[in-house]
């Protein structure tokens, strides 16, 4: 069967071309994929950052929403036509990690959409154990949210965010406004510190508290609004030297601090007070089935305003523009790529 | 009443001096000091890097074991002539720190002995709530071991290490050592990392692995030993660079390092690691009554070869020369001062 897919090539460059898929083997099934988003990370394969990783044949994706297809041998539980999200990881089974029962950070965990074939194509045959069911009614461009919406909540799980609590996020783009919602469905007393004047608007018409490290003294305000106490939790999602400095004088004595953030370099960490105040430092990375399971029933619960949050959709023809779209504007939250048109 | 006492002068001196003491206020006890370790932060003192906190009046010393000699006002359930230890932390009661029932790491915390007089001296007057009773037959040397070992308990406690699990302690010397005796008491297959041969060999004296990061690449010994898993508790006690590069690549998914170290400068930490392995860092400051009582415990159930364990005892008249002496003795484990001629 022939589909339309988007391959990276390189160079800040995709091409969208004609290829065949095969039907799904045995254990797989076929999605008609609806609707996928740019990731962060998909932003750095654009950029070139993970050549090496991705090499120039590969078609990317994994924020997702689709319809089942067609189904493999040996598939049970699923059917042609239900709407479907993908948990996009492929851990081995045989390793230290997935002996413990940490299959998400297998040591030889494969990403897909990063390490495999990805999303950005008319269809995509995936292992059915990736598969999520989703009601019919959900929106299946609110559900290409789920993806990232399951990372805020392993996050926040991580972060134990528990009612009452004071929570810093450091860092208001999509990952860091969409911990700032779960934590605040949890319970959590919400201040987003960010230095992008539209999204701390953003931020504020979402009703959180904000901070700009650029005319105030972060740190001094949390403990001033927190009676001298500190951020109970703090969540670093800016990955820069600023942001690290901040989380450990922003956290209480016993604070929790997690690390989404990917500091690509290593960055200076006070570690006098990890010891002074007894800090605990979680690090957090992409999410359980429950996380998937979580986002799926806080979106049906109307935490996240959907439809803000996307902040533009193009056609898979058009994402090329779509990658050089992102890179310019700061100020975006969610870009989507409506894939199947009558989604 | 006119008793002998040591006190800081700065300049890497100690005088001896007679001087007057009060009688207990009310609240407070006084003790006939029996020994009294030298801690590592002594030694700070008295290389002067603890000036301005501590200044040229203090008597200081607080690891240590003495007989109650006199009871104040308003003290129950002590007597005179019981033997004791003080938990020289004195909390302001009245902070967010104190508040959330964390009084060990009380934001307005008075370490006793460096921030207000301590043990060097014959008779010490300490609040009545400091004070753990010992049982009347514990060598009273022994029991100068127990805030130092509180502190193990402690660091130990924090990482939750449970039985079976792999432990490395980066750093042998004294408290490291305690760590690792105390983790292997919880269950804990211990490895102890150090680069000083007398301390290695102390180390596997007492049974312990050791392997020298002077001589051996310590973070890909640890996974070949633990068959690619990595160790699941670290401590880092080392309080260096290369200490914490390893305490990141040693351990296992979801590894527990504890910060047991005083990093006076920030080091770079691989905060990469943290979000890829979802590993955590626990600070860990002095101790609970909890772990008091876990040391006295511990003490009494020979974990500890104290004998050993104490290199060196000399009289409060040498403590000018035990000081000098533990400077350029990198090997000693525990130099202690015998205040009390007949303990």
């Amino acid at each position: 069967m022939s589909i339309k897919a988007a391959t990276y090539r390189g160079n800040k460059t995709f091409t969208v071309d004609n290829k065949s898929i095969a039907p799904p083997s045995a254990g797989e099934v076929q999605i008609d994929v609806a609707y996928c988003g740019i990731c962060g990370t998909d932003l750095h394969i654009y950029l070139g950052h993970m050549d090496p990783r991705v090499g120039f044949e590969r078609t990317i994706g994994h924020e997702m929403s689709g319809v089942i297809a067609a189904i493999g041998d040996n598939v049970e539980g699923l059917e042609v036509g239900q709407h479907i999200v993908v948990r996009p990881l492929d851990h081995c089974g045989d390793c230290p990690a997935c002996d413990a029962g940490h299959e998400h950070i297998c040591h030889n965990l494969k990403f897909i959409g990063i390490d495999t074939e990805g999303a950005f194509q008319q269809k995509w045959n995936v292992a059915a154990h990736t598969i999520h069911v989703l009601p019919d009614d959900l929106d299946l461009s609110h559900a290409a949210l789920i993806e990232p919406l399951a990372v805020a909540c392993h996050d926040v799980d991580r972060g134990k965010v528990s009612q009452g609590e004071d929570v810093l996020v450091i860092g208001g783009g999509p990952i860091g406004m969409l911990i700032a919602l779960v934590a605040r469905h949890a319970g959590g007393n919400v201040t987003i510190s960010e230095i992008n004047e539209n999204r701390l608007a953003y931020a504020e018409k979402l009703g959180f508290k904000t901070l700009n490290p650029k005319n105030v003294d972060v740190a001094k305000s949390i403990q001033e609004q927190t009676g001298g106490k500190g951020a109970d939790v703090v969540f670093e999602v800016s990955g820069t030297q600023p942001g690290v400095d901040l989380m450990t004088e922003a956290a209480s004595v016993r604070g929790r601090i997690v690390m989404v953030a990917i500091h690509a370099s290593k960055p200076q960490i006070d570690m006098f007070r990890f010891f002074w105040r007894e800090l605990e430092l979680i690090g957090a990375r992409v999410y359980l089935k429950s996380d998937y399971e979580q986002a799926m029933k806080l979106l049906s619960e109307g935490v996240l305003d959907c439809d803000s949050f996307i902040t533009d959709i193009k056609s898979l023809d058009e994402i090329q523009g779509a990658f050089e779209a992102l890179t310019s504007n700061p100020n975006a939250m969610k870009s989507m790529i409506k894939i199947k048109q009558d989604a």
